[in-house]
Protein backbone atom coordinates (compact mmCIF):
# COMPACT_ATOMS: atom_id res chain seq x y z
CA UNK A 1 0.00 0.00 0.00
CA UNK A 2 1.40 3.84 -0.72
CA UNK A 3 1.12 4.42 2.87
CA UNK A 4 3.60 1.98 4.14
CA UNK A 5 5.56 2.50 1.11
CA UNK A 6 5.71 6.11 1.71
CA UNK A 7 6.60 5.95 5.52
CA UNK A 8 8.76 7.90 6.77
CA UNK A 9 9.41 9.81 3.72
CA UNK A 10 8.87 13.99 3.15
CA UNK A 11 5.74 14.49 0.68
CA UNK A 12 4.70 17.40 -0.53
CA UNK A 13 1.89 17.96 -2.84
CA UNK A 14 2.35 21.21 -5.27
CA UNK A 15 -0.95 21.64 -5.48
CA UNK A 16 -4.42 23.20 -2.83
CA UNK A 17 -7.00 21.29 -5.03
CA UNK A 18 -9.11 20.06 -1.50
CA UNK A 19 -10.22 16.41 -4.16
CA UNK A 20 -6.57 15.96 -4.36
CA UNK A 21 -5.89 16.43 -0.70
CA UNK A 22 -9.02 14.08 -0.22
CA UNK A 23 -8.26 11.45 -2.42
CA UNK A 24 -4.43 11.21 -0.48
CA UNK A 25 -5.85 11.34 2.71
CA UNK A 26 -8.14 8.19 1.65
CA UNK A 27 -4.88 5.74 1.33
CA UNK A 28 -3.35 7.99 4.64
CA UNK A 29 -0.66 10.16 2.86
CA UNK A 30 -0.81 13.63 4.58
CA UNK A 31 1.50 15.71 2.14
CA UNK A 32 3.18 18.95 2.51
CA UNK A 33 0.78 21.25 0.73
CA UNK A 34 2.62 23.76 -1.36
CA UNK A 35 0.61 25.71 -4.26
CA UNK A 36 3.17 26.39 -7.17
CA UNK A 37 2.36 29.80 -8.86
CA UNK A 38 2.92 28.44 -12.60
CA UNK A 39 0.22 29.55 -14.63
CA UNK A 40 -1.83 27.07 -16.34
CA UNK A 41 -1.60 28.70 -20.07
CA UNK A 42 -3.68 26.99 -22.56
CA UNK A 43 -1.37 26.06 -25.24
CA UNK A 44 -2.71 24.58 -28.67
CA UNK A 45 -1.10 21.08 -28.11
CA UNK A 46 -3.04 17.83 -27.44
CA UNK A 47 -4.45 17.50 -23.38
CA UNK A 48 -2.62 14.66 -22.45
CA UNK A 49 0.48 16.89 -23.99
CA UNK A 50 -0.55 19.98 -22.04
CA UNK A 51 -1.64 18.21 -18.69
CA UNK A 52 1.49 16.55 -18.63
CA UNK A 53 3.49 20.12 -19.11
CA UNK A 54 1.33 21.63 -16.47
CA UNK A 55 2.03 19.21 -13.49
CA UNK A 56 5.77 18.96 -14.75
CA UNK A 57 5.89 22.75 -14.70
CA UNK A 58 4.14 22.78 -10.95
CA UNK A 59 6.18 19.83 -9.27
CA UNK A 60 9.65 21.12 -10.83
CA UNK A 61 8.75 24.84 -9.41
CA UNK A 62 7.89 23.64 -6.01
CA UNK A 63 10.89 20.73 -5.47
CA UNK A 64 13.99 23.63 -6.55
CA UNK A 65 12.79 25.47 -3.26
CA UNK A 66 13.20 22.09 -1.20
CA UNK A 67 15.57 19.50 0.28
CA UNK A 68 15.94 16.68 -2.75
CA UNK A 69 15.07 14.01 -0.76
CA UNK A 70 11.43 15.34 -0.86
CA UNK A 71 8.77 13.56 -3.08
CA UNK A 72 6.96 16.00 -4.70
CA UNK A 73 3.88 15.70 -6.75
CA UNK A 74 2.51 17.59 -9.06
CA UNK A 75 -0.56 17.46 -10.70
CA UNK A 76 -3.53 18.89 -13.48
CA UNK A 77 -6.45 18.01 -14.75
CA UNK A 78 -8.93 19.13 -17.60
CA UNK A 79 -12.12 18.15 -19.50
CA UNK A 80 -11.98 17.66 -22.90
CA UNK A 81 -15.21 17.76 -24.98
CA UNK A 82 -15.35 17.04 -29.00
CA UNK A 83 -11.52 17.65 -29.30
CA UNK A 84 -11.75 21.31 -27.32
CA UNK A 85 -10.76 21.84 -23.56
CA UNK A 86 -13.34 22.94 -20.89
CA UNK A 87 -11.70 24.69 -18.53
CA UNK A 88 -12.63 26.58 -14.78
CA UNK A 89 -15.75 28.45 -15.64
CA UNK A 90 -15.33 31.99 -14.65
CA UNK A 91 -18.80 33.05 -14.17
CA UNK A 92 -22.49 31.73 -13.74
CA UNK A 93 -23.09 32.09 -17.54
CA UNK A 94 -20.06 29.62 -18.42
CA UNK A 95 -20.43 26.93 -16.04
CA UNK A 96 -24.33 26.88 -17.60
CA UNK A 97 -22.69 26.91 -21.32
CA UNK A 98 -20.75 24.21 -20.33
CA UNK A 99 -22.80 22.06 -18.20
CA UNK A 100 -25.28 22.34 -21.50
CA UNK A 101 -22.41 21.76 -23.88
CA UNK A 102 -21.53 18.25 -21.62
CA UNK A 103 -25.18 17.38 -21.26
CA UNK A 104 -26.32 13.91 -22.71
CA UNK A 105 -22.40 13.11 -24.27
CA UNK A 106 -19.65 11.91 -23.69
CA UNK A 107 -16.14 13.60 -23.25
CA UNK A 108 -12.43 12.84 -21.69
CA UNK A 109 -10.77 14.04 -18.84
CA UNK A 110 -6.82 14.01 -18.98
CA UNK A 111 -4.74 14.44 -15.55
CA UNK A 112 -1.38 14.44 -15.74
CA UNK A 113 0.94 13.49 -12.94
CA UNK A 114 4.51 14.43 -11.67
CA UNK A 115 6.81 12.66 -9.50
CA UNK A 116 10.03 14.59 -8.61
CA UNK A 117 12.34 12.74 -6.31
CA UNK A 118 16.46 13.31 -6.07
CA UNK A 119 17.38 13.28 -9.64
CA UNK A 120 14.27 11.85 -10.97
CA UNK A 121 11.52 13.92 -12.97
CA UNK A 122 8.68 11.19 -13.46
CA UNK A 123 5.53 12.34 -15.72
CA UNK A 124 2.55 10.28 -16.78
CA UNK A 125 -1.03 11.10 -17.65
CA UNK A 126 -4.39 8.99 -17.09
CA UNK A 127 -7.47 9.31 -19.25
CA UNK A 128 -10.95 8.51 -18.40
CA UNK A 129 -13.97 8.86 -20.16
CA UNK A 130 -17.14 10.42 -18.96
CA UNK A 131 -20.76 9.99 -19.82
CA UNK A 132 -23.20 12.72 -18.72
CA UNK A 133 -26.79 12.24 -18.53
CA UNK A 134 -29.11 14.56 -20.39
CA UNK A 135 -29.84 17.81 -18.09
CA UNK A 136 -32.95 19.72 -17.73
CA UNK A 137 -32.04 23.37 -17.96
CA UNK A 138 -33.83 23.19 -14.15
CA UNK A 139 -30.95 20.47 -13.71
CA UNK A 140 -28.21 23.04 -14.36
CA UNK A 141 -29.81 25.93 -13.20
CA UNK A 142 -30.04 24.24 -10.07
CA UNK A 143 -26.90 22.76 -9.68
CA UNK A 144 -24.84 26.11 -11.02
CA UNK A 145 -26.74 27.71 -8.07
CA UNK A 146 -24.72 25.21 -5.93
CA UNK A 147 -21.60 27.25 -6.76
CA UNK A 148 -19.83 23.47 -7.06
CA UNK A 149 -18.73 24.20 -10.21
CA UNK A 150 -16.65 27.14 -10.42
CA UNK A 151 -13.28 26.06 -9.22
CA UNK A 152 -13.68 22.76 -11.29
CA UNK A 153 -12.23 21.84 -14.44
CA UNK A 154 -15.43 21.72 -16.98
CA UNK A 155 -17.80 23.50 -14.53
CA UNK A 156 -18.72 20.24 -12.41
CA UNK A 157 -17.40 17.75 -9.76
CA UNK A 158 -17.82 13.70 -10.33
CA UNK A 159 -17.95 13.58 -6.37
CA UNK A 160 -20.67 16.04 -5.36
CA UNK A 161 -24.17 17.16 -6.12
CA UNK A 162 -22.53 16.35 -10.19
CA UNK A 163 -22.86 12.45 -8.84
CA UNK A 164 -26.00 12.68 -9.73
CA UNK A 165 -25.42 13.61 -13.52
CA UNK A 166 -22.81 11.00 -14.53
CA UNK A 167 -24.16 8.06 -16.20
CA UNK A 168 -21.30 5.91 -16.50
CA UNK A 169 -17.33 6.16 -16.83
CA UNK A 170 -14.78 4.05 -18.06
CA UNK A 171 -11.59 4.25 -16.92
CA UNK A 172 -9.88 5.67 -13.45
CA UNK A 173 -12.51 7.53 -11.06
CA UNK A 174 -10.19 8.95 -9.26
CA UNK A 175 -8.41 10.77 -12.39
CA UNK A 176 -11.63 12.32 -13.09
CA UNK A 177 -11.47 13.63 -9.67
CA UNK A 178 -7.74 14.93 -10.03
CA UNK A 179 -5.74 12.59 -8.87
CA UNK A 180 -5.56 9.06 -10.96
CA UNK A 181 -4.41 7.22 -7.28
CA UNK A 182 -3.35 3.37 -8.60
CA UNK A 183 -1.32 5.02 -11.28
CA UNK A 184 0.35 6.92 -9.17
CA UNK A 185 0.68 3.69 -6.77
CA UNK A 186 2.05 2.20 -9.49
CA UNK A 187 4.79 4.78 -10.64
CA UNK A 188 6.03 5.37 -7.12
CA UNK A 189 6.46 1.62 -6.61
CA UNK A 190 8.69 1.93 -9.58
CA UNK A 191 10.77 5.04 -8.37
CA UNK A 192 11.67 3.95 -5.03
CA UNK A 193 12.07 0.11 -5.43
CA UNK A 194 14.77 0.36 -7.61
CA UNK B 1 -31.97 17.75 -9.53
CA UNK B 2 -32.67 15.15 -6.29
CA UNK B 3 -32.70 17.67 -3.82
CA UNK B 4 -35.35 19.47 -5.28
CA UNK B 5 -37.26 16.76 -7.03
CA UNK B 6 -37.75 15.26 -3.16
CA UNK B 7 -38.39 18.59 -1.36
CA UNK B 8 -41.03 18.17 1.03
CA UNK B 9 -41.05 14.37 0.60
CA UNK B 10 -40.75 11.73 3.28
CA UNK B 11 -37.68 9.59 2.12
CA UNK B 12 -36.68 6.14 3.74
CA UNK B 13 -33.53 4.44 3.80
CA UNK B 14 -34.60 0.99 4.27
CA UNK B 15 -30.27 0.30 4.97
CA UNK B 16 -27.73 1.14 7.10
CA UNK B 17 -24.41 1.17 4.57
CA UNK B 18 -22.79 4.31 5.72
CA UNK B 19 -21.35 3.82 2.06
CA UNK B 20 -25.18 4.89 0.78
CA UNK B 21 -25.58 7.44 3.02
CA UNK B 22 -22.91 8.93 2.33
CA UNK B 23 -23.84 9.36 -1.68
CA UNK B 24 -27.30 10.80 -0.48
CA UNK B 25 -25.84 13.05 1.34
CA UNK B 26 -23.65 14.12 -1.13
CA UNK B 27 -26.58 14.84 -3.18
CA UNK B 28 -28.44 16.74 -0.35
CA UNK B 29 -30.80 13.77 1.16
CA UNK B 30 -30.93 13.11 4.25
CA UNK B 31 -33.53 10.24 4.73
CA UNK B 32 -34.70 8.54 7.83
CA UNK B 33 -32.60 5.10 8.00
CA UNK B 34 -34.42 2.06 8.61
CA UNK B 35 -32.10 -0.89 8.71
CA UNK B 36 -34.58 -3.93 7.70
CA UNK B 37 -34.68 -7.24 9.48
CA UNK B 38 -34.66 -9.25 6.31
CA UNK B 39 -32.13 -11.84 6.26
CA UNK B 40 -29.50 -12.09 2.68
CA UNK B 41 -30.42 -15.32 1.11
CA UNK B 42 -27.77 -17.19 -0.79
CA UNK B 43 -30.26 -18.55 -3.95
CA UNK B 44 -28.30 -19.91 -6.62
CA UNK B 45 -30.44 -17.57 -9.03
CA UNK B 46 -28.47 -15.02 -11.14
CA UNK B 47 -26.75 -12.28 -9.15
CA UNK B 48 -29.15 -9.68 -11.27
CA UNK B 49 -32.06 -11.45 -9.88
CA UNK B 50 -31.03 -12.00 -6.36
CA UNK B 51 -29.95 -8.18 -5.73
CA UNK B 52 -33.47 -7.19 -7.17
CA UNK B 53 -34.96 -9.78 -4.61
CA UNK B 54 -33.17 -8.86 -1.66
CA UNK B 55 -33.55 -4.88 -2.08
CA UNK B 56 -37.12 -5.59 -2.83
CA UNK B 57 -37.52 -7.41 0.48
CA UNK B 58 -35.60 -4.67 2.27
CA UNK B 59 -38.25 -1.90 1.02
CA UNK B 60 -41.05 -3.84 1.61
CA UNK B 61 -40.73 -4.98 4.75
CA UNK B 62 -39.76 -1.02 5.95
CA UNK B 63 -42.56 0.55 3.86
CA UNK B 64 -45.67 -1.98 5.47
CA UNK B 65 -44.75 0.10 8.85
CA UNK B 66 -44.99 3.45 7.29
CA UNK B 67 -47.17 6.09 6.20
CA UNK B 68 -47.96 5.16 2.22
CA UNK B 69 -46.63 8.72 1.16
CA UNK B 70 -43.32 7.72 2.49
CA UNK B 71 -40.71 7.10 -0.31
CA UNK B 72 -39.05 3.88 0.82
CA UNK B 73 -35.52 2.90 -1.00
CA UNK B 74 -34.11 -0.52 -0.35
CA UNK B 75 -30.91 -1.66 -2.06
CA UNK B 76 -28.61 -4.22 -2.28
CA UNK B 77 -25.09 -5.13 -3.57
CA UNK B 78 -23.10 -8.29 -4.35
CA UNK B 79 -19.82 -8.81 -5.95
CA UNK B 80 -19.08 -11.70 -8.78
CA UNK B 81 -16.06 -12.90 -9.82
CA UNK B 82 -16.37 -15.58 -12.86
CA UNK B 83 -19.72 -16.38 -11.94
CA UNK B 84 -19.73 -16.52 -8.04
CA UNK B 85 -20.67 -14.34 -5.63
CA UNK B 86 -18.34 -12.73 -3.02
CA UNK B 87 -20.10 -11.83 -0.15
CA UNK B 88 -19.32 -10.08 3.12
CA UNK B 89 -16.05 -11.79 4.56
CA UNK B 90 -16.50 -13.24 8.19
CA UNK B 91 -12.85 -13.59 8.92
CA UNK B 92 -9.53 -12.34 8.27
CA UNK B 93 -8.25 -15.43 6.08
CA UNK B 94 -11.57 -14.83 4.53
CA UNK B 95 -11.12 -11.35 3.37
CA UNK B 96 -7.39 -12.52 2.32
CA UNK B 97 -8.84 -15.12 0.27
CA UNK B 98 -11.10 -12.60 -0.94
CA UNK B 99 -8.70 -10.22 -2.17
CA UNK B 100 -6.06 -12.86 -3.66
CA UNK B 101 -8.78 -13.84 -5.68
CA UNK B 102 -9.81 -10.43 -7.21
CA UNK B 103 -5.76 -9.70 -7.31
CA UNK B 104 -5.31 -8.42 -11.40
CA UNK B 105 -8.49 -9.36 -12.79
CA UNK B 106 -12.05 -8.08 -13.76
CA UNK B 107 -15.45 -8.79 -11.63
CA UNK B 108 -18.35 -7.42 -11.62
CA UNK B 109 -20.54 -5.49 -9.20
CA UNK B 110 -24.57 -5.39 -9.72
CA UNK B 111 -26.87 -3.26 -6.94
CA UNK B 112 -30.46 -3.64 -6.76
CA UNK B 113 -32.89 -1.05 -5.78
CA UNK B 114 -36.61 -0.82 -5.21
CA UNK B 115 -38.24 2.28 -4.74
CA UNK B 116 -41.80 1.98 -2.92
CA UNK B 117 -44.66 4.56 -2.91
CA UNK B 118 -48.05 4.54 -2.56
CA UNK B 119 -49.25 1.61 -4.46
CA UNK B 120 -45.93 1.61 -7.00
CA UNK B 121 -43.20 -0.87 -6.42
CA UNK B 122 -40.62 -0.22 -8.97
CA UNK B 123 -37.29 -2.75 -8.55
CA UNK B 124 -34.34 -1.72 -10.93
CA UNK B 125 -30.48 -3.44 -10.85
CA UNK B 126 -27.06 -1.46 -12.20
CA UNK B 127 -23.81 -3.50 -13.31
CA UNK B 128 -20.64 -2.12 -12.68
CA UNK B 129 -16.91 -3.84 -13.95
CA UNK B 130 -14.36 -3.07 -11.92
CA UNK B 131 -10.58 -4.03 -12.96
CA UNK B 132 -8.29 -4.62 -9.97
CA UNK B 133 -4.64 -4.18 -9.87
CA UNK B 134 -2.59 -6.89 -9.26
CA UNK B 135 -2.05 -7.13 -5.69
CA UNK B 136 1.02 -8.20 -3.57
CA UNK B 137 0.82 -10.87 -0.16
CA UNK B 138 2.19 -7.47 1.32
CA UNK B 139 -0.20 -5.37 -0.02
CA UNK B 140 -3.11 -7.79 0.75
CA UNK B 141 -2.07 -8.17 4.48
CA UNK B 142 -2.20 -4.25 5.26
CA UNK B 143 -5.16 -4.20 3.64
CA UNK B 144 -6.66 -6.47 5.74
CA UNK B 145 -5.24 -4.75 9.10
CA UNK B 146 -6.81 -1.59 7.98
CA UNK B 147 -10.18 -3.34 8.72
CA UNK B 148 -11.72 -1.64 5.68
CA UNK B 149 -12.84 -5.31 4.26
CA UNK B 150 -15.10 -6.43 7.06
CA UNK B 151 -18.38 -4.90 6.51
CA UNK B 152 -18.49 -4.98 2.48
CA UNK B 153 -19.15 -7.46 -0.21
CA UNK B 154 -15.67 -8.90 -1.64
CA UNK B 155 -13.76 -7.51 1.05
CA UNK B 156 -13.04 -4.17 -0.48
CA UNK B 157 -13.81 -0.30 -0.59
CA UNK B 158 -13.47 1.46 -3.75
CA UNK B 159 -13.86 4.43 -1.59
CA UNK B 160 -10.98 4.33 1.08
CA UNK B 161 -7.81 2.68 1.68
CA UNK B 162 -9.28 -0.34 -1.79
CA UNK B 163 -9.19 3.17 -3.71
CA UNK B 164 -5.31 2.71 -4.52
CA UNK B 165 -5.63 -0.84 -6.41
CA UNK B 166 -8.54 0.16 -8.84
CA UNK B 167 -7.09 0.47 -12.19
CA UNK B 168 -10.26 1.40 -13.52
CA UNK B 169 -14.44 0.91 -13.81
CA UNK B 170 -16.71 0.58 -16.64
CA UNK B 171 -19.85 1.96 -15.59
CA UNK B 172 -21.54 3.55 -12.50
CA UNK B 173 -18.65 4.26 -9.96
CA UNK B 174 -21.33 4.84 -6.87
CA UNK B 175 -22.98 1.46 -8.06
CA UNK B 176 -19.72 0.34 -6.86
CA UNK B 177 -20.15 2.05 -3.19
CA UNK B 178 -23.59 0.58 -3.22
CA UNK B 179 -25.80 3.20 -4.75
CA UNK B 180 -25.82 4.20 -8.80
CA UNK B 181 -27.88 7.61 -7.83
CA UNK B 182 -27.87 8.61 -11.51
CA UNK B 183 -30.10 5.62 -12.32
CA UNK B 184 -31.71 5.81 -8.99
CA UNK B 185 -32.58 10.39 -10.48
CA UNK B 186 -34.04 8.98 -13.60
CA UNK B 187 -36.43 6.18 -11.74
CA UNK B 188 -37.50 8.46 -9.13
CA UNK B 189 -38.37 11.15 -11.68
CA UNK B 190 -40.45 8.96 -14.04
CA UNK B 191 -42.42 7.97 -10.68
CA UNK B 192 -42.84 11.50 -9.55
CA UNK B 193 -43.35 13.37 -12.51
CA UNK B 194 -45.88 11.14 -13.72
Amino acid sequence: MIAELLKGKKVVLASASPRRKEILKNVGIRPLYIPSNIDEEMLDIPPYKLVMMHSENKAKEVAQHLDNKCIVIGADTVVVLDGKILGKPNSKYQAFDYLEKLSGKKHLVYTGVTICYKKIVKTFYEKTSVEFDKLSEFDIENYVETRESFDKAGAYGIQGFGSQFIKKINGCYFNVMGFPINRFYQEIKKILMK
